[in-house]
């Protein structure tokens, strides 16, 4: 009853004024942390421990119509691999085949004498074969060097069980030979993967007679999002292993058309929640280790998206009592976010404090038409959620404010004569500005299908750098009918990380530049991110446009 | 009753000839070698485990007056190295104050902001300044790099422990900040050293007035000795962590007069027979790790040192049974040793196979005098021990082996006209060679001491290069009356090492050569080693000469 006080009192506080807004805040959040926290502790999955082997030997060759410049070839038998001398050839590299993720062991032996003395191996832990063929220093990366998964590590005797502490995503092992005695040789003789993720098998499958590139991406996308859920949805198993609310977006969306593990969307909103600044504004991301703990950044982008996630889930699950306990949070978000409108509900870009806005990882993109676009979408999709829980009179005001926030974008952000969103002082075209406007819906379908289609039709447009903003691309021109578009663009991006030979799909992908990296160094990129799973959702939504 | 008739057997053979000794051995070991084992286990100490906590911050100076070119100067309270920046200060070396054998934990945390990425540090554990002034690669020693105790380790957040598996030995540890996120800063926040050893304090003490060099020698050597008392006597605690017959000769007679652990003794002796080759030949050495199991090697005079040891145990513990058991291997030793034996009684330096004699780590240095001495002296040992054991009948003829031998030795080895020992085809005159015919009664006590006289007076003569022959030049000269000269040498020798800083003794000491290495690189020599831990036998033993 107090908690249905003071969601009153937000909303009333929305539309009325903001006086003393934070102060009623922090009294909601004080009562409900440790509760959320703990209903997120109980949501907790158990994960699914296989022990996975090696399946060949190979080695990295420089190739320079290969991805990158790198390919493996097979170079043995995985049981001509064990018992091989490293004195005779002092690295080897074995391949799972397939991309895991947690604990690896590696058991080392003695061929012939027995040991006299401490032997010292280097481990390079590789999604891709770039991270095999080059060397990690000197490192120039943006990100902790930490990152890359090399461990150097002293056997005391042997045989002696290596078992490296931190958990690990990759492929492929290269092993290395650093120091040994002249008295005898080592080996390999046993390597076990301990693989962990909360699901196993899809639930949905494809017709039979899908295009066989959809049916890979497919494959590639399940095996992306099973490696990133974890004990919650997970970035990128490999960097940074945290949850960020754009990409447990996404794989909640990818999940509820695949594994259906509700309960790990459930534990994320339940964490984002417990773990909210005191003024209930989100963290964009968490970590879960040592214990559950907020990141510091705030991105606006993501804090709304929090309510999109609230409303899918309950769209997916039917989990009302999850949604109204949760619903204070994506009030909240609100609060946050209309302190950035101006009079005109135009999103204001020198209004205190700037919080990073993602969207996606281009240089130079100008984000202005987007989070216009996003909060316009965020705002309904709120709106949605509250009716699904009989609460819209807590937030009457908010279809107003959508129209006037539409209003301010058809007057400051349309291009009409182009037919094109525009955005920034540069009046940028960019593929995202007229994706987001076309979720937006402040045009209409036929509008915004003619924006996007101006865009993509312009080579000087700026077009998305990751698959992130490709996500949203797609989504957009399925909702404005363009869904050959939609399947053609799938195709020749997510396709071509196919064709390049992607296990898993990748954090960054640029068609145009296979070393692109937001952190200055390809290595340091994420090959297996979740932000990059979703055409399995496009696919098992969309069986017309996909399935054919 | 059998075990009886076959040491009849082996008696009469040794005298009347050697066919089919072989095998018959090989009857006895397969009999008792498990039961051998079983009574090594069962004589286990358990280990005292002690936490150890860094005393203070220190840095590495290099200082062209200090041993080895490297001294260490205080730099800071412990207090504050606690939370200190590792941004501001790469590396930092804590220091315990005294060296220490065990496993080590080390608690990274945040200051300020909240981890947001993998850290990595390196660790590198040191017994010498040296090993923290100077860089460890490139390595160009001739023992494995990996006996080198540096470790990269890699946090996955913080606060995090790492603990280092294998187990180190060291006073100094210096912390190397390699890799970090730009986001948050980091520092340590505990160190834990969980410190072992089977042995605490010493039974004995010295007199009120003793020297105070002497009484720092002998608190050095207790140290040293701690140390080395694991669950087996080792060498070395950071290298080779394993039991050799030589360094246990020289632990026994020191823990006689200290420690006094019998029961440590005892597993060694039993260890070693129990894993005898099958011909019951001893191992030079044995590794417990990751199994107690034998290395290849056979020293012929550690074979030999093995009943002088055997003999020591019983007169110290009185443990007759265990004398017993184990006395068909002393007998097996003097069976190996009189195959090199040549008709008139002197060691065949062209007998095949040519096993390693250890002796000492000096380059150039003859053993043939040395072999001879030792020889006899451990004939006669064995021969006392059989008294003992009411079983001289079974070793009757030993008495006139060794006159025989004594009568060729100064037949062949000794040159009259100088009054010394000289050995090998260019007549060296050794330290060692004095010492050991002085041990053996070769000559007359007088003699003896005439002929160590003369080698210690000759600036050409070859003097000992390691503690492990310096031990046996002092037990000479005692042995000949001359202990002020005995004093002497060892306020030079060990009291040298005291005055450039040891806080244990070394494996290897020149003092004219602080960076002298049987193995090409001072670093990877041992600085806490077994064999140099006799003055606290020779000062608790002998106080009429050292506690005055």
């Amino acid at each position: 009853m107090k908690n249905r006080l003071l969601i009153a009192i937000f909303s009333m506080l929305i539309f009325w004024g903001n006086n003393n807004i934070s102060a009623q805040v922090t009294d909601v959040y004080k009562q409900q942390r440790q509760q959320w926290l703990k209903k997120a502790a109980e949501a907790k999955p158990p994960l699914i421990k296989q022990i996975k082997k090696p399946i060949s030997l190979v080695k990295a060759v420089k190739d320079s119509s290969a991805y990158q410049g790198w390919k493996t070839v097979k170079a043995g038998d995985i049981n001509q691999f064990y018992r091989s001398s490293f004195k005779q050839n002092n690295v080897m590299i074995v391949d799972f085949g397939e991309h895991f993720t947690g604990t690896f062991s590696c058991t080392f032996d003695t061929l012939g004498n027995i040991s006299d003395a401490p032997v010292r191996f280097k481990l390079t832990f590789a999604e891709m074969p770039a991270e095999l063929g080059e060397p990690f220093d000197p490192y120039h990366g943006g990100l902790s060097r930490a990152w890359l998964q090399d461990e150097i590590v002293t056997l005391p005797y042997a045989p002696y069980t290596v078992t490296i502490p931190r958990r690990l995503a990759f492929r492929y092992v290269k092993i290395e030979l650093l120091a040994a005695s002249s008295y005898f040789d080592v080996c390999v003789s046993d390597i076990n993967m301990e693989a962990t993720s909360c699901v196993q098998e899809s639930k949905l499958s494809l017709a039979p007679d899908t295009d066989p590139l959809i049916k890979e991406i497919n494959r590639v996308g399940l095996s992306t999002l099973k490696e990133c859920m974890q004990t919650v949805y997970e970035d990128g198993p490999k960097r940074d292993m945290r949850l960020w609310i754009g990409d447990l977006y996404l794989e909640a969306l990818a999940n509820a058309y695949s594994y259906q593990n509700n309960a790990l969307t459930k534990r994320c909103l339940y964490l984002l929640a417990g773990l909210a600044k005191p003024s209930g504004i989100l963290s964009s991301n968490i970590s879960e280790v040592p214990t559950p703990r907020a990141q510091n950044s705030v991105t606006l982008d993501y804090c709304l998206l929090y309510n999109v996630v609230l409303h899918e889930y309950l769209k997916t699950s039917g989990d009302k009592e999850t949604a109204e306990d949760l619903w204070p949070v994506a009030v909240n978000q609100l609060l946050l976010a209309q302190e950035y409108l101006n009079n005109e509900g135009l999103y204001d870009t020198a209004k205190q404090p700037q919080y990073w806005l993602v969207f996606d990882w281009k240089d130079n993109f100008d984000r202005h038409a987007s989070i216009q676009g996003l909060m316009t979408f965020a705002f309904n999709e709120t709106y949605q959620l509250a009716k699904l829980l009989g609460k819209e009179s807590e937030v009457k005001e908010l279809p107003r404010l959508i129209n006037k926030m539409k209003k301010a974008s058809r007057k400051y952000l349309y291009d009409k004569k182009q037919g094109v969103f525009v955005s920034g002082q540069d009046k940028q075209i960019s593929y995202l500005s007229q994706a987001w406007m076309a979720l937006s819906e402040t045009l209409s379908p036929k509008e915004c299908a003619k924006a996007l289609q101006t865009a993509i039709q312009n080579p000087e447009a700026c077009y998305p750098g990751s698959p992130y903003g490709y996500h949203y691309v797609i989504e957009a021109l399925i909702k404005c009918g363009l869904g050959e578009t939609a399947r053609d663009m799938m195709i020749y991006y997510w396709g071509g990380m196919v064709k390049k030979g992607a296990d898993t799909f990748w954090e960054v992908y640029d068609p145009n530049d296979d070393c692109r990296s937001p952190y200055n160094s390809h290595l340091i990129n994420s090959y297996c991110h979740a932000w990059s799973c979703t055409p399995v959702y496009f696919i098992n939504k969309y069986p017309d446009i996909f399935q054919k």
